[in-house]
């Protein structure tokens, strides 16, 4: 289990990360240009193959053993007023996951996924990152920790999803310090919020700019400081992730602006993901311009949990399934392109 | 099952269509607003509990019996040099169908779809569409039968798929037919065809028009003198299967060229369909906007088969499985919005 000691050792992490293995690339790429469908007619299922086999290894690479991790915490700058739903729904949305009965488990469920909830210190809530950072140095990596913790070993497939109200605020908070543009550019209507709460809601954002961004010199100190527990452990367990070569799909724009920071540093952070879906939320699409990802679906989501990872899931299996199961045009005695 | 006896039982069914259950999408509206998480957050997940609602009947539609037919035929036109394949490929890729080494055959398993498999006399090719109509009376209302003789009873959801060397020849001219343009608004690569074959192609296409475009004068007309055995399978199956309040994923390009002469002469038509996805090849797209169809998914496939609709039935079976098993916000306790 991977586990950081420092916020050096993240980010010493972060500065040496495993590539794809490049032959199993090459044998997926000539089995595809064999099999009996005209060339690059599965499009992006084709590419989704390609992807899997680089980063599991194989030529043949698997979608058996999925597992997903959804983490949960509360936010001092709820007291904003940033939100559409009261504080307490965090920890009874927990409950909810931990009986089956949100999104997530369902979807989680419909995919075959195997599902984790992390709840991270509900009833301390981080500090309001319109006053201070959101956490202190220990309290970060704790919450990164808890999300590297999560990986785990020979998975074929993970992703990751949240539940934290008010967190499209620190999320808007961290994309606008990483990639620029000011509140305007980032922030939503999250889970529904009125044109009252979505002022004060921008107003938070560029406090939080204000207060914070000059001294966000370092991926750790930028999700201290105007992150989240649910999102530093995201960012932990992407990394982690990374370490152990599992390919991951990423969910909607509070699990992007996790990566955020870290891509911002190092931009083949992404290289091990793909982006399940595009939100709603209208910031998403930017955040993943700025990422660098296409995004494999947009089915107008917006609920987080991981709820498009788990979707994403299935187009992944129909690629996998396209890819390992199709006879090749020898053996099944198909005639090729004139 | 369904059998039209003449083309004016086609056409009376055409013009007398079921509609969806309208107490049943008020029961599943009803039950989505209590569901929890905020309003809308799962975007079109929830529109597609809706219509599958609709047109089953129940407050908690079913995904459990899912059917596909794919319908293979062969077309005189291909001496005109407008594919990228030979003729024989539609029968040895049948021969592959049988024996499960198709995309369709892992697709269908991967998303559990029953799959038929229904060759259309494929030794007499239709004929070439630039010299006489593609079938005579009789074998265009076989092949329409063909189709909807497959439309399995009490299904929960449905599609078709096609494979017919050089059937995107016979749906450009279908697509140009019922909703305007010229050859080079419908025409594109197929499946990977060189500039002097698409200008052959663009070339037939005029041809085809030219010499029927007049004479359709009704949906079995226009079927019957520019399209195909698969493709007048189609039409009949899709016919049929709303006959029997039966929903459908529609596939690509040649699919909803297959419906479009239905649904020039019936919007309606499109009802109890979603379009699966958007193809790679480029009218595609048009003729969804003609059909008035948002696509789920946009992988830039382009095989037929059926393939995209097999993809797309994973997205049904998550918004299916939400709709279902997610508890209400009375249920879990949960606080709704402010």
């Amino acid at each position: 289990m991977i586990r950081f000691a420092t916020p050096e050792e993240f980010s010493a992490a972060l500065a040496n990360l495993p590539t794809p293995d490049s032959d199993a690339i090459t044998a997926a790429r000539a089995r595809q240009e064999s099999l009996t469908k005209p060339a690059q007619s599965l499009g992006r299922l084709e590419e989704i193959a390609l992807f899997m086999a680089g980063w599991q290894g194989r030529e043949k690479p698997r979608a058996e053993r999925i597992f997903a991790a959804v983490f949960a915490g509360n936010h001092g700058v709820a007291a904003q007023g940033v939100s559409a739903f009261p504080r307490e729904v965090t920890a009874q949305m927990v409950a909810n996951f931990r009986n089956g009965g949100a999104a997530i488990n369902a979807l989680s469920r419909a995919c075959g996924a195997e599902l984790e909830i992390v709840d991270l210190a509900l009833d301390q809530p981080t500090a309001d990152i319109t006053q201070a950072p959101a956490m202190d140095e220990a309290e970060c990596l704790e919450a990164i920790n808890a999300g590297a913790a999560t990986v785990p070993r020979d998975a074929d497939l993970f992703f990751v999803g949240e539940m934290g109200i008010a967190n499209t605020t620190p999320a808007a908070a961290l994309s606008a310090c990483c990639f620029g543009g000011d509140a305007m550019d980032w922030v939503g209507r999250g889970s529904g919020i009125d044109d009252a709460a979505l002022a004060r809601k921008i107003k938070a954002v560029n406090s939080a700019l204000a207060k914070h961004a000059s001294y966000c010199d370092s991926p750790f100190e930028t999700l201290r400081r105007l992150g989240g527990r649910e999102i530093a452990a995201m960012a932990g367990a992407i990394l982690a992730s990374r370490m152990q070569h599992i390919p991951m799909l990423l969910d909607g724009f509070i699990c992007c602006a996790a990566i955020a920071p870290l891509a911002a540093a190092a931009p083949a952070i992404t290289h091990h993901c793909l982006a399940a879906h595009c939100s709603a939320e209208g910031a998403h699409s930017r955040l993943l311009e700025h990422l660098g990802l296409d995004p494999l679906l947009h089915l107008e989501m917006r609920l987080g949990e991981g709820s498009g990872a788990a979707v994403a899931v299935q187009i992944v299996r129909s690629a996998l399934a396209a890819h390992n199961e199709m006879a090749t045009f020898t053996e099944a005695s198909v005639a090729s392109a004139l």
